[in-house]
């Protein structure tokens, strides 16, 4: 049996492109950490060395700043879709481009009350994120545009148990009616096409995950997130699919009995590690193909 | 010459304390990181591993989540005097006690509009911190307070310059008229005494910060900084003493000639390492003595 | 369209079980970090929020520690297979399970030139890895191994260039006919069977990448990596297929002619962001299909 | 009261300075990470915002490069020296200069059981580090060098025991006769003179750590982190000083009792946070005082 070259892709990782807008006196930052990785005909690369067919890496890198000038960022599912189609429609070697955009939140400094015009504080941890995929060797040039955010860290003081579950010879878990539930969510979801009023559709996910989290009484991580992204897709007739992965971030009781204390779930102690770690999608029927949009290049090994 | 022991001191860090305020339907939520050090009649136990003078780090540990039902947490500046005091009064072998304590921001997740009476997002990636030291030792027992700021990441687009300094051989800085100057900024301030309103003074430093990092023109991170210090003592006589570290968070801008394109301040590479870092402190003359107040556990060794 | 449950698993991540065999005073230690992920007949938990099939996470972690004892560790390859039999073999409900072994490595402690029976120093930063898959629902049950190791930061000092690749209208790079080639490696390999002499063909792997690392002139990472990667399946009939992920860990020249000096590759300014990142995979022909075994569970969402 | 400029210097950190020396075709490196802290005359840079007295950080920076072309490296602690020479002695507003550095450890890749003479991997997660502190304002020109070593992870699975120990209300720890006993070291040592053999010195050091952390039984940390002090000050008149921080990364011992399992210190649970945190230092009596030598740059605010 022969040994052959399976997949494979390059490209410039976590290139930070900061982009200030001075038009006006009033600035705008978009603040960005940009990461390219492209497909095509590199086999000559691997087999031999030959680098005819290799765009730098420093070169997608020159292109995520100049693009940042010439074409403007606007929303960043907007800026990967039009830095993915430059690389798959004019470097011939090129058959298919990915694009991830992380973009960290700014608010303006208030000063005596007004925002500052060119003033800023990095506003919370979370992270919005945009990836876009164009792959031009189907029947048509396909595209595809996942948005997500992570490092969303959510709790809940109570409205959570955790009852009724599966017990075998290593279980010791007590049940538990009234649980602190707290993660740090991940959520990234696909559209069903390109063509969404991006910053509109983000601010919308995001209220309604909070919403879902908040507000339903929680018989389970599972269930919890199962109803956020069900209310996504609900919600939204231009998102195909969402996938969330949530760590649930163990919050144990202290037990306070040895010094005659009580504890009606008032002192916890916040675990790191182990924690469960939950994981499912909400999936349109009949929507169209995910095809590469999943894969992620952080993952390939 | 013969070999002693000398500084040492042992405590629990990282305690991870979660108090739950359920009086009401409308929940309250102190998120905390408690570290104890506690000092005394320790020699013992390092010259002859004998333990009797030694209460265990793991009963510290016990104290702090004890305490958070006991005596609840309020500002975390008296609470880590509390658990100071606790350690210092109540152990015989404790001479000195310093408890640093972290705490992370939660705000209510919005629902149609209004705060979730116990559903919660993490907020701001900022930390404020406390450290409380009592010290027995002294004429009359002395007790300071430092307070904190941490993890404040600050941008300015415009209104900053770097010219006029000192060269020499291996200079090959070009002036700079007109740059972003960005940092994420630790401070640190000591109050003159314990009789503190602790959250209307930490929301007047941090606001002060802000407001004299985004107002006057910056010539120098070095400026900036002593302006945003000594801002602060002059809002509040009760602070002694304020420390400011800055690292100089370099924003480059990019290079766009090469494709024919000019580049105003508008597309800027944001580095990681090696980056500048700016120290300074704001004093206020006669000044009670900082004792052992600046010692940082972390810095032991 | 109606909108369905999708993919969906759960587990407990990053139990740290640590293994003492003290059958003799020449104790041997065994430092794990376990993560499990089950899939099966969870429909009704996600949507009725009703855990009668689900086995806690909690209980997952405890069968981590009792199998530590009842059957102990040896290769993590066998450790993390006997887990995977047991949730899908004993829990009615999973149909398929994960488990991810990392290990982290030890040595012993050298007294007068000897090891130490029972003291010991973590050795080297790069991390061992397993993973196991069994899945019961195809027409036999399915069993997967990959085994990995990362962090393995390996570097060229020369016998390294980049020259002749493709140029367009945002290229600057020169070509470089000597530079120095680092990266921190990460490879995983999926092995043909599950009867193999896991140490054995771990030490290997690992010797195979390290030498075709070390000793080819590389005119690319790309041809570096395939020719690690082919001459691993060249070298071992058991495994099937081989991924690698190479960040390019830039080394850039420091430019030293403002001082006057000439640098023939001698100083260098060891770059962190971004970096290029290079990935290939080699797979033998004809070898047995991958199934899940690639799916990472940190890449779900 | 008035208000006035405290304690301030400023300096360029994380400098990743790789020297390659390849006068024959058998290469060697050492790779650093240099940070420099200048105090003088700036009083005007903070006040008015003056730069005439300041040397850039990114001046610093460049002499970090060129020095390690122009004079070599040779152990830290020499580069350390001249570049804390250079400061204080060629730029006139400069009355205190420190210079740390940190050294990534590198072995050759074996190729047929010799070591390569241009490839290698990183060797080992520990850190060795030296920090120089020249200040020119004492009555004669005063040198420090602190040398040290961090992220030495180290562990004992018996030969360790915590009783007899102090119990208060809050006490619940059981004593405990045989325990696993690790940490995760970081010792600085701080010396006599500068007319020390600074590799000898360091792998000596080293040494006698290691095995004074082996061999005597432990009563406590305490005990343990004394015996290796102060065995190091016994082992070399050139050291006048030393101070280790040790966590107590704890290991808890499994509980499988529900599952009719005995567990006699076989398996355990390695736990992140809290931890102990014991420190101490060794003093030699009649040594140098230390000046500024145990200031960090980091720990400033």
């Amino acid at each position: 049996m022969s040994i052959v070259l399976g997949d494979n892709q390059y490209g410039k990782a976590e290139t930070r492109v900061v982009r200030i807008y001075r038009d006006t006196e009033r600035h705008q930052i978009r603040d960005l950490n940009v990461s390219t990785a492209l497909r095509g005909d590199f086999t000559a690369a691997h087999l031999s060395g030959e680098q005819g067919h290799v765009l730098p890496t420093d070169t997608q890198k020159n292109t995520a700043f100049a693009y940042a000038k010439e074409r403007g960022i606007g929303a960043i599912e907007d800026y990967a879709l039009t830095l993915a189609g430059h690389f798959t429609g004019d470097v011939e070697s090129v058959t298919r481009a990915r694009v991830d955009v992380d973009e960290y939140r700014w608010e303006r400094i208030s000063v005596d009350g007004t925002g500052h015009p060119h003033a800023f504080v990095r506003s919370g941890q979370e992270i919005r994120s945009a990836a876009a995929v164009i792959d031009t060797q189907g029947p048509v040039q396909a595209q595809w545009v996942v948005s997500g955010i992570r490092d969303l860290v959510l709790l809940k003081s109570t409205g959570s148990q955790f009852t009724g579950f599966l017990r075998d010879r290593y279980t010791t878990l007590p049940e538990a009616v009234d649980r602190i539930l707290a993660t740090s969510l991940t959520a990234r979801w696909r559209y069903a096409s390109t063509d969404v009023p991006w910053d509109e559709a983000f601010a919308q996910v995001r209220q309604t995950l909070l919403e879902r989290f908040a507000v339903p009484h929680s018989r389970a991580l599972q269930q919890t997130l199962w109803g956020m992204g069900s209310a996504v897709l609900a919600a939204r007739d231009d998102i195909a699919e969402i996938r969330l992965s949530a760590p649930n971030k163990h919050h144990f009781l202290a037990d306070l009995s040895p010094y005659g204390l009580d504890n009606p779930g008032e002192v916890f102690h916040a675990d790191d590690r182990p924690y469960g770690l939950i994981q499912c999608a909400a999936v349109r029927e009949g929507a169209p193909d995910a095809g590469p949009a999943w894969e992620l290049p952080a993952a390939f090994a």
